[in-house]
């Protein structure tokens, strides 16, 4: 189903960063993996954001725990197929249970690991398994496991969704190699459904969380499939300095390759998105602020009509114009208002355009890939959001997800 | 597919109030009724309130314009097919048109004419048609016609919606009869697609605004089908004095007649809801304030994750803790949540109910109504939504709608 997506093409080795994965019992009714450990060589960079939920779950509360007392984390441990969230004090102990078995086998402190769940809500993470998997995983860590290591945190993912880069810098090769797992219950606020970038620049740790907070504020902050949030959202850039080259905020060239890269992720979750046909461009100009921007590219691409339209391929403009006019915005002008649907323009200063003809719209609605753009005419604030459209196949995932 | 609606039962006419319904053509692809026509006696006073969207349909605006120079129009004319939204100058000219034509046949002024619309946005209103239905539809007004009348405001629906009670003040009987339409694009924002409510109570202007307000909050403005506000929601209640009784807001017996009137209506366009299997009740309780309880109860109902939850009945209830959690609210501690799904307890201060079994919870999700309830145990703030679910249905009648 998945909307332009291929398979990840070839992911570079990122020196100093090792994986593994296995299957080691969480998930049921597969063979597929359900746990990856990612290590980090000693002088590894590392910045973390996570869901805004309420719920945030047990492992998001602990890694903001050993993150408080520990800046240089060595161990990354994440499970599939069950979320640990909703779950208690038992679910604390049951991560810190997960951490304490990868710290005692490679005799580093519990802070320096830190965990990450996905999957079901509210039902007990069975320790046992993930424990006993642990001493296999790390006699299996090596550079070049990045496509079992994405395998190993997918859910309801059809592709695994993995990105790699390489530049050079002062005659040095530079490595950014991500991946990311994700595919219903994505508004990602903060953070998305287990994202993870890193690369062998050196980057120092404030830069680094620079640099994550404006990449994630244009990727995974700026897709949405049904405005539900997880609440085990995480997103994690890691700079091992390997390669020897030093870089910061100022670094276009490499700035740029690391934008690319969390667009290409939070992209492909959109691509590979729950029943997804279309891949949907919701671009807003023109508006009071980008606060506004980003509120009524929102309001468009969670538009359930709207997105059954786009299903449909009907070009049935008038739900456009709905969403746009209950969008909760500071300020609009419904006469200024410009309307496109890729190319064509729908409405001009409020009015369906004269040269309007529905064949036009219609071969434009009939695409793959499509783009909204709306036009307020106002002031400078503009968003970018990407989101699929609502079909027979979101409804039948989700209500089958647990049978 | 409504879910525990049946076609209404008898309507009792309203003193005062006459009505006629008609097909003149708008509606292609059927011969069901499309024009609906509402004649008010002299000293009838209206209160009416109106959709928020800043795309407010042509009608829409000129009800605005006419209320704001006449206090006491004396007819309302609601097409159905064509929501004369996006429409422009035209668009402004066409409703004006039809309100003259009107006005014109019973000698009365263009401002005591009050124009609806209600169908697709964005293609022009026939003028023609409607014009020419105008002297049949007055030569055939009758008080006993309110079933005939909800035909002719109709689109998706499935079932006409209307309500009729009768009581006794000061030993005369008194009438409250209501229709409403509306099926998608549903959630109201100071009012829904069109209802209109009547009373043969004398009732002054200035307190028939009270009881409007207060009783659209807890009606109309307390559903949601798909978190889609439409361009041409209009709520009107008429009070023609015809019975001799006059009453105020501290007529609690009447008070609480036209509150189940309201509220039956309301709830019909839930169980009327495009697609619906199932009838929900959102209880939220002990909120910081009353808007934080409406914001969480319209967080959960308009969850896709949830609605599809529902639709399959499977008691996955973590997705209501994801909703719960990434609800806008001023104050939430989770170690307090109280859940509950109709009687039985899911989570107790955050907690899965250690009492909890899978199959009891199955039972109440396989049930048409469903009542889902949270306690914050916070503060006083409490909220009830009514909404239903998500179903393939949905999807196919979103997306065959123009088809």
């Amino acid at each position: 189903m998945a909307v332009g997506l291929q398979a990840p093409g070839k992911l570079h080795p990122v020196g100093g960063i090792r994986l593994a994965a296995a299957h080691c019992g969480i998930k049921r009714n597969t063979s597929g993996s359900d746990l990856t450990l990612i290590e980090m060589a000693e002088g590894t960079t590392l910045a973390a954001v996570f869901t805004q939920s309420h719920f945030s779950a047990a492992p998001v509360r602990l890694c903001r725990q050993h993150l408080a007392t520990e800046s240089s984390p060595r161990y990354l441990l994440i499970n599939s197929g069950n979320a640990n969230a909703a779950t208690g004090e038992d679910g604390m102990r049951a991560a810190i249970e997960c951490c304490d078995a990868v710290a005692a086998t490679v005799g580093l402190s519990r802070e320096q690991v830190l965990p990450f769940s996905t999957g079901v809500i509210a039902e007990p993470l069975p320790v046992t398994p993930i424990v006993t998997a642990i001493p296999g995983l790390i006699a299996e860590l090596g550079d070049d496991n990045w496509l079992r290591a994405v395998e190993g945190i997918m859910t309801t993912d059809t592709l695994p969704k993995a990105v790699s880069e390489q530049l050079s810098i002062d005659g040095r090769t530079v490595t950014i190699t991500g991946m990311a797992k994700g595919s219903g219950m994505i508004k990602p606020d903060m953070a998305t459904m287990l994202a993870y970038i890193a690369t062998d620049a050196g980057i120092a740790q404030p830069v680094l969380e620079q640099m994550l907070k404006r990449n994630v504020a244009t990727s995974f902050n700026s897709i949405t499939v049904d405005g539900d949030t997880s609440t085990n959202d995480s997103c994690v850039l890691i700079a091992s300095g390997a390669s020897g080259a030093v870089v910061d905020l100022h670094h276009d060239e490499f700035m740029q390759a690391l934008r690319g890269v969390f667009e290409r992720l939070a992209q492909a979750i959109i691509r590979d998105a729950e029943g997804a046909t279309k891949f949907v461009e919701v671009r807003v100009e023109g508006a009071a602020d980008d606060a506004d921007a980003r509120r009524l590219a929102f309001t468009i691409a969670e538009s359930p009509l709207v997105k059954t339209a786009l299903f449909a391929s009907d070009p049935n403009w008038g739900r456009f114009i709905m969403a746009i006019g209950r969008a909760p915005l500071s300020k609009l002008d419904p006469d200024r208002v410009d309307l496109y649907l890729g190319p064509v323009p729908l409405l001009r200063d409020g009015l369906p355009d004269p040269g309007y003809r529905e064949e036009i719209a219609a071969a434009e609605m009939a695409r793959d890939e499509i783009t909204v753009r709306v036009d307020l005419k106002l002031g400078e604030g503009s968003a970018c959001i990407w989101t699929s459209d609502l079909s027979y196949d979101y409804v039948k995932i989700n209500a089958e997800y647990r049978s």
